[in-house]
């Protein structure tokens, strides 16, 4: 899996809502109603992430869920990352 | 609930394996097989913490997870947290 350039990344990063790219990984954060709804949150992305065989890291505080993603192997963000970022996205918001 | 002194939370984590405390907090790092497990045992204290009010701030990679406990309102650790982390240890590793 080839890491992405970063003109490659950030027009990915167009199509999502609330991503930035910077430290060689992708990061967003999402504010949940309490720990109940960020935590049900993070279990449906657990499912998906030990799916694809490609696992976050991931911080929760309370209501607060705060996710980076890249590719340990490239050294970077892959494709691998946009995909998970893309079914994050789609698991929570639509 | 009251913070608790230095030498009061370092008496207490005596009684628990593998936590430190400093930076107003007290934190543990705790090594699973897989990602399957880590995010199981997460689980298991997530009802808890949710039981209890009181939820830790923690971060979980691949198969690690950090978890760091202070209670807010108090600027520190209170028995709170010692609570929260004996349950943690009890339901890991008993």
């Amino acid at each position: 899996m080839e890491k992405l350039k970063k003109d490659e990344i950030e027009k990915a990063l167009k199509n999502l809502d609330g991503w930035e790219y910077n430290e060689n990984a992708i990061h967003t954060t999402i504010e949940f109603k309490d720990f109940k709804e960020a935590f049900s949150a993070m279990t449906r992305i657990a499912f998906e992430a030990e799916a694809q065989q490609h696992h976050p890291e991931w911080t929760n505080v309370y209501n607060n869920l705060e996710i980076n993603l890249s590719t340990h192997d490239a050294g970077g963000v892959t494709q691998k990352d946009i995909e998970m970022a893309t079914t994050i996205e789609t698991l929570l918001f639509s």
